[in-house]
Order: C-alpha cells, then sequence, then structure tokens
C-alpha cells in the first residue's frame, strides 16, 4: 500500500484531498478500482474525474480540483504515473547464470551478473558485457560487441561485428546486421556485394519486434543513444539515425539516408535512399519521403509536403468528383457566353 | 478412390453425368488431371467448364450443365473442395512426445497427448493444454496459458503472460506480447512505460507469420475468436479485434484502437491509433485510416473516405494534370470575356 | 597489398596515373584514406574526384582524368570494385561440421562439406546437398531440398517440402512455406483451406530478412533463378515470380499473381492478386498496383499509373488547396459575366 503522503514524496506532487488516502495497484481511467491509482493528461478527461472509480488520479498542474477525490499535481503525470508503477511491480532481479544448452565460442569474454538462457549461440570473439539478459534460441554472431545491462530478446539474430551500447533492449525476433540490398547489374544478372560493414547500436535503445536492421556496405549503419524503434521497422545499409530519434511501426529508411537527432517517423512512412531528414523533423503516418527534409519541417503525403499543405489537400481530394464536375460545367457556360458573344453582332 | 456419389453423399452435392466416375486426387481448374477433382465457384468459369480435365468438377447451383461432363452442384462449392482435400490428405495424427532438448520449468502443466520438439523453451508457471503442437525452437514465457488443440509454429516467441484459446494456429516466427512502443517524453530523452498487461488471443484463430502483437501497457491486447490474420501483421498495444475479422498481410494496428466483428482489413492499409472501426466494415488495400469508421462502412483511400467516393477519386487523379490545363485554359478564356466586355461601351 | 597494375589485371581496367601506386583496403568515397582502393560512378563525383584520400579510384571509362590522382578505367567500376574487395576479403572457406546439439532426422541426405550449427532441426525426408551452410538455431520441416552451395541464415524456418536451388541465400529469420491465407465463408467463419502446395526457390537467389513466401494452396509458390528480394517482403501462395527480378524492402504481393522477368518493384510497394506484371516491367515506390502491367511498362501511385503521368501527378497534388481557390474564383468571375449578360438589353 501507498499513501497519496508517500507517492506525493516520491514523485515530487503537490496534494488535493486526503494525504492518507492509499492505493495498491494501478490501473487505466476507465478500468481502475478504489485502491488503484491512475492518471488523467489530457483534457479530455478533466470534466469527468469523477467518472473513474480510481483511489488516487495523478493529474497536470491545470487540471480543476474536484471536491471529495484525492488529486495529485505533478508537472508530468504520466511519467510520475509509471515511476509508482515501476515501484510497485519491480523487475525481478537478473540473476546470473549461463543454461547448459548455450553453445558459446571458447574466446568470448562474459561480465558479472549476465544471464544467457536456454539454446542461445554466440560465435568467436564476442565481448557481452555485465548483467546482460540473452534471452532463449537467440543467434549472435562473430566478434559482436553487447555493452552492459542490455536485453536480448529470444529469437533474435546479431549478425557478425553487430555493436550494441549500453541499457538497450533488442526485441523479440530481430535482425541486426544482415547483408544490404545491394547488388550491381551484370549482364541481366545481379552480383552481389560483399558486405564488410557493420550495425552500431547506441546505449539506451528499444528496437522494436521484428525488426530488420542491415550492416553497412563499406562502412556502418549507426543507430544514435535513446533511439527507439516500433515493431517491423526496416532500416537499410549504411543509414544514420541520430540522438532521440522514434521511429513508428512499419516504417522503412531506404539505403545510406541520414536521418538527425529527436526526429519522429509515424507509422508505415517510407523514407528513400541517400536523403538528410533534419533534427527535430516529423515525417507523419503512411507519408512517402522522396526528399530531404529540413530541420524542424513538418511533412506528410505521398510524396511529402509540409504537413499544412497535406492537411488541405486531403481535405480537398474527396472532393475531387465534385470539384471535375464543376470546372465540366464551367466549360459549358463559358462555351454559352463566348458563343453569345460570338453572336453580338 | 472417391465416386462422384460417394463426394455427393460426403459433401451433400447433387451430380450431373456419371454417378460411378472417380478421383484419386485434386487440382486447380487449369492443372487438373483426368483422376483429379477441382472446382469452379467463379463465373468466368463457367463458359469453359469444358477446358478442365478434371474428372470431376464442384459447382454451385447456378451453374450450367455440360453433357459429357460429370459436376457436382454445391451450395458452397469451395467449402466442399476443400472437405474432400481434407479427406484425401488427412493430417498425421498427433504423437504425443517430448523432445529431451526441450527446457521446461518445473512447474509447468502440460496436457495429453502434447507435442513438444527439439530446442523448445517454456518458462515457469505455463499452462499448456491437451494436443498441442508446440513446434522447434519456439521460446514461450512464464505463466503463458496455451489451450488445447492448438498449434504453435517454429521459432515464435510467447512472452510472459500471454494466452492463446483451443485450436488457434500461430504460424512461424511471430511475436506475441511484446513490450508496445510506450514512451513518455523526459527532456529530450524517452522515458520506457513499465507494461504489466498482455495479449489475449481467442479459440479458432490463426497468426500469420511474422506478425507481431504488443501486450497491453496496463490491461489486455485482445484478439477474439475465430480471428484471422495474414503474414507480416502489426498489432500495437491495447489493440481489440473483435470475433471472425480478417487482417489481410502487412497491414498495421495503431494502440487502443478497438476492431469490430465480421470487419475486413486489406494488404497494407494502416489503422491510426484510439479509433473504433465498426462491426462488418470493410477497409480497403493500401487504405491509411486516421478517423472512427462506422459499422458496415467500406472505406478506402490515404485518408480514407467512402470506398464508392475513392473509386470515383482514383479515376480523377491520373487525371488531374488534363483537368488543371483545362483550368489553365478556362481562366484565360475568361479574362478574355472579361476584357472584351470592358472594352465594350 | 595490390598494385594498379595488377588491379588492371584482374578486373580488365586501364591505368591512368602510377601503376605502381598500391592499395592494402577499400572504402567509400569519402572516407578512404591514402591506402584504400575506392569507386566512383555517379557523375556527381566526376567534379571532385581530387576530393577523395583514396590512393587508386575506379572510374566509368567517361571519367575525366586528373593528373596526380591514379584512376582505373573500367566498363563496370562498381563490379570491379566489389571484385577486389572479395580478393582482399576472400569469405572463409565452410569447414564441414554437424554440431552435435543439431537433430537430424535419421533418414536425410546430407552431401559433402555442408556444415550444421548448433541448434538446427531438420525433419524427415530432406535431401540437403554439398557445401550447404545451415546456420543456428534453423529449422527445416519434412521433406525439404536444399541443393549445392546454399547458405540458411539463423532463425529461419522452412516449412515442409520447401525446395532452394544451388547458391541461394535465405537471410535470417525468413519463413518460406507457411499457409497462405486461404479461407472459404461458412456461415460467418472462415473455414481453413488445407494447403497441400510447396515454396519453389530457383538457384542463385537471395531471400531478404524477415521476409514470408507462402506455400501454394495447391500447386506451387515459384520463386525464379536469380531473384532477390529484401528484408521484410511478403509473397503470398501461388505467386510466380521470374528471373532475375528485384524486389525491394516491405513490398507486398498478393495470391496468385504473375510477375514477369527482370522485373524491379520499389520499396513498400503493393500489388493485388491475380495479376499480371509482365517482364522489364518497373513498380515505383509505395505504388499499389490493382491492375495487369504490361511488359516494359514503369508504373507508380496508389492506384498505380504510368510513371509519366504519376511524375505530373504528383507535382500537382501539392497545389490542389491553389487549384481549388482559382476555381472557386472563376466560379464568381463567370457568375457575374452570366448576370452581366442577362442584364444587357
Amino acid at each position: 500500500m501507498l499513501t497519496a503522503d508517500q507517492i506525493a514524496a516520491m514523485v515530487n506532487a503537490r496534494i488535493h484531498g486526503d494525504p492518507g488516502k492509499a492505493i495498491s495497484g494501478v490501473s487505466s481511467f476507465d478500468d481502475a478500482g478504489s485502491t488503484d491509482l491512475t492518471f488523467a493528461v489530457d483534457h479530455s478527461f478533466f470534466s469527468r474525474l469523477d467518472e473513474t472509480k480510481a483511489g488516487i488520479i495523478l493529474v497536470p498542474n491545470d487540471a480543476p480540483a474536484v471536491s471529495g477525490i484525492t488529486l495529485l499535481y505533478s508537472d508530468n503525470p504520466k511519467l510520475a504515473f509509471f515511476q509508482v508503477v515501476a515501484h510497485l511491480m519491480p523487475a525481478e532481479p537478473l540473476k546470473e547464470f549461463i543454461h547448459p544448452s548455450a553453445v558459446i565460442a571458447d574466446d568470448c569474454v562474459i561480465g558479472d551478473g549476465t544471464r544467457i538462457e536456454a539454446h542461445v549461440s554466440i560465435g568467436q570473439g564476442c565481448t557481452i558485457g555485465s548483467h546482460v539478459h540473452i534471452m532463449a534460441n537467440t543467434v549472435i554472431g562473430k566478434q559482436c560487441r553487447i555493452d552492459d545491462s542490455c536485453r536480448i530478446s529470444p529469437n533474435v539474430t546479431l549478425v557478425d561485428k553487430t555493436r550494441i551500447g549500453r541499457q538497450s533492449i533488442i526485441h523479440p525476433n530481430c535482425v541486426i546486421g544482415s547483408d544490404g540490398f545491394g547488388f550491381v547489374q551484370d549482364g541481366y544478372a545481379h552480383a552481389k556485394l560483399i558486405h564488410t560493414g557493420y550495425v552500431h547500436i547506441g546505449a539506451c535503445c528499444e528496437i522494436g519486434a521484428g525488426n530488420t536492421i542491415d550492416r553497412g556496405t563499406l562502412g556502418i549503419t549507426h543507430i544514435g543513444n535513446g533511439v527507439k524503434t516500433d515493431n517491423q521497422v526496416h532500416i537499410a545499409h549504411n543509414v544514420k539515425i541520430g540522438d532521440n530519434t522514434l521511429v513508428v511501426a512499419q516504417v522503412g529508411i531506404a539505403g545510406s539516408t541520414t536521418i538527425g537527432k529527436n526526429v519522429i517517423i509515424a507509422g508505415k512512412a517510407g523514407i528513400s535512399g541517400h536523403l538528410d531528414i533534419g533534427d527535430g523533423a516529423i515525417v507523419g503516418p503512411y507519408a512517402g519521403v522522396v526528399g530531404n527534409v529540413s530541420p524542424g519541417d513538418i511533412v506528410s503525403g505521398i510524396p511529402h509536403m509540409p504537413h499544412k499543405i497535406w492537411l488541405k489537400v486531403s481535405r480537398i481530394i474527396p472532393r475531387l468528383p465534385s470539384l471535375r464536375t464543376r470546372l465540366l460545367s464551367l466549360e459549358k457556360r463559358i462555351k454559352k457566353l463566348e458563343s453569345n458573344r460570338t453572336e453580338q453582332p
């Protein structure tokens, strides 16, 4: 049990209501019960704060007070809420262990407190840091380096020479370091380019389930620190992604494109090869980006255009049939005016 | 060998032609030989029923009779055809077996007749039903529940607490229960939301190869009974999908969206987050759905619009250059008319 | 070390500059150092041949000569460059070996010089050729046939009866031979079609990471010789793809479609089912192909249209708001002209 008082101290919040009110669990706004903590960040919730059964609600500083309800005012109520979740449901501590079925090359260096589950394979010359969790059935090639406190989920494939910075999470069934789609025409056949590069993933990244990240053809495919990718993202050879950029599900980024820092690429967007997407840019969902995007620009559409224009365009597209009809009608009316004019003496 | 008579009795069909005609195999309309059964459901086949070499053809009740050809009239000839396929090529019965290389936590409960192949890992607290087939190299986390007669294909990852209803099939290399793409901004960095939810998949589902289905952040990602997903579908955290809905390949459904029953989502469509797609709705291929869809509505396009409008719009889009030219011409003609008017006394 | 002379002889190039100039490595144009070979195929590099620090540059025959720089003129400088890469960094020879943890059915036939890594499973009745490399944690079903010199990467699933021609590479986490998305409506439920077909992949193919290729429902899904697919490509049941066709990342091809030879399908394109895409056709990125494409045609857009028209259309789409405004203005002006005419005596 945690009281409103205790939570307020933990997350630096201000109490409205009963400081002794206690909760034992957490839940969403609509599913919460009387012993749950919940949160309401969206203004749409403020008018219905009395509708949740939650014992305590974390709200932003501009939320209204409601008598009879215990509220905790916070600068970042969502962050505060998940800090309480982490307190109530702490992750099990990782126990050092190497499952006897794991096949690990003799010359690998493995740090303290690292856990390697069943049916893992690790190739020659790998360096695995401390407190790393390599989950079942993952395959790690030769000369990979995985820094401290990473989690590599089940059924992941890390190809030779992949490097992963500390505290990063690779979600299940990812492929990191596969050969890029690099061929050179030799008559009608496509001769394979030997790939000698590798993938470098920074610290504190999350790579979503089923991602594929290709190694550099020559040189490096580089994912910066704090980058988070959602599921089924494809990142081609020699792409560079800056720190803290977010890439949402099913995005594809073609070869040799450079994405800046703090960029957001929304779901299902595609970005063509050899482009520059500037720091802080936002690419909308389903967008097809075929040219450079300047820092801070927001783009949408296929092909991409400024988002403000896309908003107008997307309202006009369904009205194209009516616009066409109006154009046809204008043509008739003009013809009439013209013929009328000709008839005039 | 099966005679027309025997098949007619098996699938409740009416014979035209030779009741003693026998087949030993099945094939498609164009590849069939004289000892094959085939079927023709599409009207385009009716005029060329004499072109297949098949011994017997299953047809719908409104198909024409052709002399010299043995036809079986059925209410649902495609269903009937595949019932005969299942009769001729019965699945091998599943033999109870646990491969010695499988690593299964001591406290797991495993039902009768269940088969677990090589290099499988099953975590603590799992309950596996009867006649379940867990194929090679699949990883099952802690506290999962898999009901009777399921098939979990190779290289699948089921994350902790995943539940799968009876008779469901999970195709190879799926990830069920991965963390959602849930972060909260903390300065420029993105703090991870602890995920405490799980995925519930109903009975009689098929989840296509390479799907990724995220667990609920808090609460459940819920896939109803009889839902079928094609390959490379992405379903985000806290999505709900109603019974018997079909989701075609490479569709992405963003977080907290609710899809009704008997919905069809065609290939490569994307559905944004926090939306409601009503029962029986149809979403066209390549559509980008950015708002709610009412029950029974058919929508297409990016952004989505009523399918009937999209049909018109999609015919106009390639004619935009000519419409623009006509608009420019009108402008000139009007200018002329206007200047002419001004010149008039 | 290789001298310009030696390289010229190896790749049949003509030397400009110092025949004794030697390199020991390879690199990209901008990253190269003085002991690296690089190449410049793109005309944009010709004006800055003096900017790379590379010791030797491979260039096409129409590149300018620059004094003080050693150039090697070649008919295909990119191909030549990667031939030198292959010479400098030869692949390690494959050593015959079967890891003791591999589980291989007794009746499998395995050729000479084949290497099978840890945690592999191979089902009954498989035939594996010579010099095949089956990497860790890959699962091969029953009655598969893998011809000589193939590489099957880690965490791949080959379903029963899959056939792969000689010298083909299957990249990590692919699924080949999964059941297609084939159901028949039975009331509201969707009855599963028994799949009896399989996948045939030709010789000298590369199948990208995370691909899913479904078996034929009845009959074969056929991938021709020399076909290369990028990552996360989906190929449905009964698709046929002709020789040397290229399929870029995240493309989806629906059931029973036939793609010709020497076709290029760009990234994220979708192709609907039961279509014919002719030899040598090109499908642009993000395209949605909903009808047949003739041999040699180039198409783009959703829905697809001739690429030349799409280039015009894509320039007009962002100007739709202004075109609409101009149309509205025309309507007003015509109204004025009309009313003026009516007022005239």
